[in-house]
């Protein structure tokens, strides 16, 4: 059985692929029943479809891929998983926005889904993306 | 005994006040031994001291005061205790910036601490403080 971090990785390689493809739903998916996205430059997100159409508006801005470095995962009371790391937005072949996330997993059923997701940029200028 | 949320309740009350005071050593003190903040603008922030020293530079920035409004808190596993709300920082009258925070806190020797600390901006254009 792999690690919980391991496990968080390869769902993080999921997320990837599925925002590579800019597929909402796909991307959603990931995200646990209660989830709430707290993005930079707008409100909170809650729900799977404000969620959907948040990353889809992300998509229409004109972002196209991103990367994700874990840099610690701490498994905490069994079914949460508390990760922070740094990301990379890309618009082709610029990089867009560069910062740190931290990520609440939670385990439902046994799949560890994004619950609480919140990130801002380390640039000193923020780029405000689907807003 | 207070509930965790009031004691997280509690703890906040304390925060704005060393804040108040721009008293760089009492708000560094609330962090945990391992604590990292995530402040938007800038590279994420290890240890008390620089703890103490990015504060400080937002105080210098002419941050004057601020209000954080806890949204929720889930306690999880009996040390570790996951806070979401909203923050507004002023400038003298002015709201320099209006947005919401995650805190991972920690209860090391009985009482909680702030263990992560990210927040951003719900304003389009960002107010970058501190960086």
């Amino acid at each position: 059985m792999a690690s919980v971090a391991e496990q968080i990785r390869n769902k993080n390689a999921e997320f990837i692929e599925a925002f590579k493809r800019k597929d909402g739903v796909a991307v959603a998916a990931m995200y646990s029943t209660s989830a709430k996205v707290m993005p930079p430059g707008a409100e909170t997100v809650e729900g799977k479809s404000k969620i959907q159409a948040f990353w889809e508006s992300v998509f229409r801005a004109g972002i196209t891929d991103a990367k994700l470095d874990t840099i610690e995962v701490d498994l905490i009371g069994g079914y949460t998983a508390i990760e922070t790391g740094k990301f990379v937005m890309y618009a082709n072949k610029d990089v867009a926005d560069r910062g740190k996330y931290l990520v609440v997993w939670r385990n439902e059923d046994g799949q560890w889904k994004l619950h609480r997701d919140v990130w801002n940029s380390s640039m000193a200028k923020m780029a405000t993306v689907g807003a």
